[in-house]
């Protein structure tokens, strides 16, 4: 009668046959109000009426919990180590690919326009973009460049892909937005890929003496 | 005993001794609420009751209400021509030190901010985000560019330019967001001089055959 817990949606648990779901609107509200770091699974647990081990076992770690409840199309954490695959380089034409591949879905982009929005908005649980960004997707590129200076190169990406997003999908700046991603990819990769891998260049004055 | 409109604050008019500031009042509710292109002078004139001879006595063209209205710390209009006074040649690191030298002002920054929050959020009069950008900063700036695909190399700009206030003025991302402008203009000097004036460059594909 135990179902894994990879397909649990309709198995019948203590608190009625919509535990799931149930668990699963508390963790939105909670992860709304107080953000990833005030969220616990207990206190998710208790506004659901279930037991927390019922959380763990529907949903796993409180970041698949997390994942769960902003219904990501995919999970952030698999964007590094695919991008970073065969190797540094061809990466940032690989994250651009993995990013439209994405982005250019409605039915995908309207939680993550929605994450977007919210979390520069600053409204209560805005947070929530930054925990989402940062610790899925952009600190593990920067663990996988392994460079001194890996966490702001990661950041320096991070800001052309949020340029990216807000210019292109929230504030549909035009011809930006209506060009198809194949010809903006080779505008934008040389970018983060001296982000990722280019040497720091001096500033002009050099030029002269 | 007429007063030059370039300092009118304590003029006396009819509507009262703060005429000025009841105008600004209403200014700034119908361009939140109706946006940029919603709002006209004689409505706003309406709504502070006076005559809309006297908001254009006051305050000018709609354009100069609508950024007397955002409070902002310059005359967005001004950046362009500035950039570009000496060329496309540096424009760049121009355009890097006037963003840092309005955006490192804390009293400066605040509507810019708050700007770019309810213009991300969606909230109505969002709109005033992109009436402000690129009415007034990136349409001169493809405007003086004179290039046929100036208007998406001046759009590429604002994404590198978005996403770098997103990311150190509202996520506050770290290191980026400690760096004092000096370290960070030379990282992100090329990517602007790339939109600016770059030649398009294909895919890696090129590489074989």
């Amino acid at each position: 009668m135990t179902r894994p817990a990879a397909s649990p949606g309709r198995g019948r648990r203590p608190g009625g046959p919509d535990t799931r779901g149930e668990i699963l609107d508390s963790a939105r509200v909670s992860f709304a109000a107080k953000g990833y770091g005030g969220t616990t699974i207990r206190a998710v647990a208790t506004a659901a009426g279930v037991d927390p081990a019922l959380v763990h076992h529907y949903f796993g770690t409180k970041d698949d919990l997390f994942l769960a409840a902003l219904q990501l199309p995919m999970d952030p954490r698999a964007i590094a180590p695919a991008v970073f695959r065969e190797g540094v380089e061809g990466a940032a034409e690989r994250l651009l690919r993995v990013f439209f591949s994405v982005w250019e879905d409605p039915q995908a982009r309207m939680p993550l326009v929605a994450l977007v929005r919210s979390g520069v908005a600053g409204e209560p649980g805005g947070g929530l973009l930054r925990d989402a960004l940062l610790r899925m997707v952009f600190e593990p590129l920067a663990q996988l460049l392994a460079a001194g200076d890996a966490r702001l190169r990661a950041e320096l990406v991070a800001t052309q892909m949020l340029g990216l997003i807000v210019a292109r999908y929230v504030l549909e700046l035009d011809p930006l937005a209506s060009m198809p991603p194949e010809e903006l990819i080779p505008w934008l990769a040389p970018t983060l890929d001296r982000y990722f891998t280019g040497d720091l260049p001096g500033l002009s004055a050099t030029d002269d003496g």
